[in-house]
C-alpha cells in the first residue's frame, strides 16, 4: 500500500471550496489524494467544508511549511500572494497545479522556466476552459499536429449574453444572469471587455504555437458596444454574433496573429450553433481538420474537476514537463498582431444609424466607396427606429457586410461615420483569407 | 543526441499508406520517429510511398525478427495476422499502436492482460474515431471523473447519409457519395448496420465504465430502413434522425447498458447539430456536465495523425498502461442490454403506412392504447404516398410519438402492425430516464 499523494490548497473561494468537497467525497479510489493542509485569505469565514484533520495555514507562504507532493493555487490575481506561492514552490521542486489564467498570461514564460528549472510540472488545465481539457489535447494529443489555427469562445458569460440578446433580452439583464447563476467573474469587465479570453488565448498560444503567453499581444476588444438590433441585423444576412478568440499562424507561419474580437459567423458554424454559457474550442490541424471541444468552461464544480484531473495525473505520474508545448527558454516572443495586421484582409459588419431622410444612405455608400471598400450587402430597415434623434430627425439602422477590406480602411470609414454611432465587426467567410 | 524511437509497420492500405508519408514529411522534429520496417499483403502493389531505407517483411510475422521500439497494427481483422502479430509483439515485450476496432472489440480484455502482463503499452486513439482524442480524454483527463453517459456519432458515412437523406437526397446516392469520398467501410454492411459504431462503443465503454469490450453485449441497430419521409416526419416533430451509440450506467449504476440505435433527437440537441461525414462523442460527467468532442472520425489522413499521436507519446515517455481505465483482469463481464431493458422506458417514434380509407387511423391508434402506450403526438400526411397499395388501396404515412413507454410494448404494436412496414425509433427527450 502506497501511501496517498499529499496535496496543500491556497484559496477557499468558489473553486478552492467546491475542489475540497470533491475530495472529501470522491468514490473513485485509485489514485488516493490527501489534503494535508490549506490557507484563505479570512480564515473566520463560514464555510461549512469538510476539513476536519487538515492543518490551517496562517497564510499561502507558511502553507509551503507542510510537507506535500504537490500545491494548489486558487488565489487568483496576477502577482501577490499567488505568483509568491507559485514561485515558492517550484523553486523548491514542488509540483503545482493552479487555475490562474491572469498569473500564466503574464508570467507565464518565467514560471515555465523555473519549472522546468527545478523539474516541477506546473499544470493548469482548470485556467482556460475548466472542463474541457484544453491542455491535455493540445499539448499532449496534438504534440504532432501542425495547427493552423486555434480559435473559439472561452467567456462563457460573453456567450450567454450574445446569446440571450439574439433571443430578444436586453444586455444587462442577461449580464444579471450570469452574475446570478456564478459564472461571470467579480469584476464584470474582465469578461464583458474581453480580458478573460485573451488571457486563455494567450496560453493556447503557447501550447499550440510555442510562442511566450502576452496579454499584450492580443488585439482585444469586448462585447460592450453590441445592441440587440446587431444580432437581428447580423441574423438577417444570415450570421450569428460570438466573441470569439483567434491564433493563427499569418504571414507564412513566422508570426502568430491573436485577437479577441466579436464576429460574425455563418449560422451553420459550429461556433454560431454553441448557445448558452458554454466554452467552444476549434483546434485546426493540418492533418487532422477542424477538431471541436464543447462544454462547461466555468463554473465551480467543472473548475475543481479539472485541477483535480491534474492532481490525479500528478499522483500517477502521468504529468510531464515541458510546461508549454516545447522548452520555456525555446518559446518565441508572440509579436503584437498589429504587425501583421495591414496585409489582412477580411469582410466585415458595419452597422451606422442614418438620418431618416432623402441622400442618407447615398451619404453613407459613398463613404465607403471613397475608402475603396466595396458592399456585399446592405439592409435598411425602419422596423427599428434608435431612441435618439439627429437634430430632430429618427435615425434608423443601415448595415452592410463588406467585400474583404482592410481594418485601417474599416477604421478611417468608422472616423468619417462617427456621428453614425458606427461599430464594425469582422465577418467568417471561407474566402476571408484567400482573398 | 538520442537515437530515433524506431517503429515497424504492418499494412500499408490507405491508413499505412498515409502513416508513412506522414512519417516522411514531418516537419516538426522531436521526437525524432524512424520507420525501419515494413511488412503488406501485396509487396508488389504500386504504391508511390517513400519506403527508401525502409526494410520490407515478408509477412507480419517475420517483421518482429526487426528490432522495433513500437509495432504499428494497420492490417485490421479481428483475426488472422492483425491478431497474431499484436499477441506476439505484446509477448515480446514491444508496445503496440493499433487502428482495429475490430481485433479490440472481439479481443480486447484478452490483450490488454497481455499487455500488462509484459508491461507493454497498447495504444489505440486510433480505433475509435481517429482525430477525436477520445482515449487520451476518457482515461486519462476523466480518470476520476464519474462518467454517466457515454454517447454519440461513431460512424461518419451513416450521419453522412442521415445528413444527405433530411436534406432530400435518397439513401442508395448518399452511400455512394461516403464510399467515392472514402471514408465508408469497404463492406458498408458495417457502417450501415451499426456494427462499427458497435465496436467503437465497446472501447469507450471499457474506458469509461470499466467493462470488458464485447461486441455482443451492444444491441445493435442499423440504419437500413429509415426513408426520406422518416426525416421529414421527425422534422416536423422537432427532432433530427441521428445514429446514436450510447453506453450508459443503468439500474443504480451496476449494469452498463450500450447500444447503437437511429434515435430521434431534438433539433437543437448537439448531435442533431452534427452534420455530414463527422463523428460526435459526449462524455457526461456528474461533476463536468456534458463535454463534446466532435471531428473527423474517419478517412486515411486523420486516422494516421492518431497513430502518429501515440507514436510520439510512446516515444517520448507519455503511454501507460493500463490500457482501459482500470487493470485488465478488474474489468467487469459487460452484461447484454437485453438484462435491464424492461425496466427502462422511453419515448418512440413509430411510422405505419395506413390505407387511405375511413377508419384506418384509428385501427392503428386502438392498438396503441390496447397496448397501454399513450400518444403525445400524431401526424397524417398526404403530401406523400407510399408507391405501394395495399390491396389496390394507396397508403399514407402515419407518425406518432408517444409518451415514454417499454420497448417490448412497441415491439408488440409493431408485430400487430406488420402489413403497414413499422418502424420504431427511440426519443432523446429529457425527461426519458425520470418517467
Amino acid at each position: 500500500m502506497t501511501r496517498p499523494f499529499s496535496i496543500v490548497l491556497a484559496g477557499l473561494g468558489t473553486v478552492g471550496g467546491a475542489f475540497v468537497k470533491r475530495l472529501a467525497s470522491r468514490e473513485d479510489s485509485a489514485p488516493a489524494l490527501k489534503l494535508v493542509a490549506v490557507s484563505a485569505r479570512d480564515r473566520k469565514k463560514r464555510r461549512a467544508l469538510p476539513l476536519e484533520g487538515v492543518a490551517w495555514a496562517e497564510d499561502a507562504e507558511t502553507l509551503l511549511r507542510h510537507e506535500a507532493d504537490a500545491v494548489v493555487e486558487l488565489i487568483g490575481g496576477a502577482e501577490g500572494a499567488a505568483r509568491n506561492l507559485v514561485e515558492a514552490a517550484l523553486a523548491k521542486g514542488t509540483p503545482v497545479i493552479t487555475a490562474n489564467k491572469a498569473l500564466l498570461a503574464r508570467h507565464g514564460a518565467a514560471l515555465a522556466a523555473l519549472a522546468e528549472k527545478n523539474d516541477a510540472p506546473l499544470l493548469y488545465e482548470a485556467a482556460i476552459a475548466a472542463a474541457l481539457p484544453a491542455v491535455r489535447v493540445s499539448r499532449d494529443s496534438l504534440s504532432a499536429e501542425p495547427v493552423a489555427r486555434v480559435f473559439g469562445i472561452l467567456n462563457g458569460t460573453c456567450n450567454h449574453i450574445l446569446t440571450a440578446m439574439a433571443g430578444g433580452r436586453p444586455f444587462d439583464e442577461a449580464l444579471k444572469d450570469a452574475q446570478r447563476q456564478g459564472y461571470a467573474e467579480a469584476d464584470p469587465s474582465l469578461d464583458i471587455d474581453g480580458h478573460d479570453a485573451a488571457q486563455k488565448l494567450t496560453l493556447l498560444s503557447a501550447l499550440c504555437f510555442g510562442v511566450a503567453p502576452s496579454e499584450a499581444a492580443v488585439e482585444t476588444e469586448g462585447i460592450r458596444d453590441l445592441i440587440q438590433m446587431d444580432m437581428r441585423l447580423a441574423e438577417g444576412f444570415g450570421y450569428a454574433i460570438r466573441l470569439v478568440a483567434d491564433a493563427s499562424a499569418a504571414g507564412g507561419g513566422r508570426g502568430i496573429r491573436q485577437c479577441v474580437r466579436p464576429r460574425l459567423l455563418p449560422l451553420g458554424h459550429r461556433l454560431a450553433k454553441a448557445e448558452g454559457a458554454i466554452n467552444a474550442l476549434i483546434i485546426s490541424g493540418r492533418h487532422i481538420g477542424d477538431l471541436l471541444l464543447e462544454g462547461e468552461g466555468a463554473g465551480a464544480s467543472p473548475t475543481a474537476a479539472a485541477v483535480l484531473s491534474d492532481a490525479a495525473a500528478l499522483a500517477r505520474g502521468d504529468a510531464r514537463l515541458p510546461v508549454f508545448s516545447r522548452p520555456a527558454e525555446t518559446l518565441r516572443e508572440a509579436s503584437a498582431a498589429s504587425s501583421e495586421k495591414e496585409a489582412f484582409q477580411e469582410a466585415f459588419y458595419v452597422r451606422v444609424f442614418a438620418r431618416d431622410e432623402p441622400g442618407s444612405a447615398a451619404k453613407i455608400t459613398r463613404i465607403f466607396a471613397e475608402e475603396g471598400v466595396s458592399l456585399a450587402r446592405i439592409t435598411q430597415t425602419d422596423e427599428i427606429r434608435d431612441k435618439k434623434t439627429s437634430g430632430g430627425v429618427a435615425r434608423l439602422p443601415v448595415a452592410v457586410i463588406t467585400h474583404a477590406a482592410e481594418r485601417a480602411a474599416i477604421e478611417r470609414i468608422r472616423a468619417r461615420l462617427k456621428e453614425a454611432s458606427p461599430i464594425a465587426i469582422s465577418v467568417e467567410t471561407e474566402s476571408a483569407e484567400s482573398v
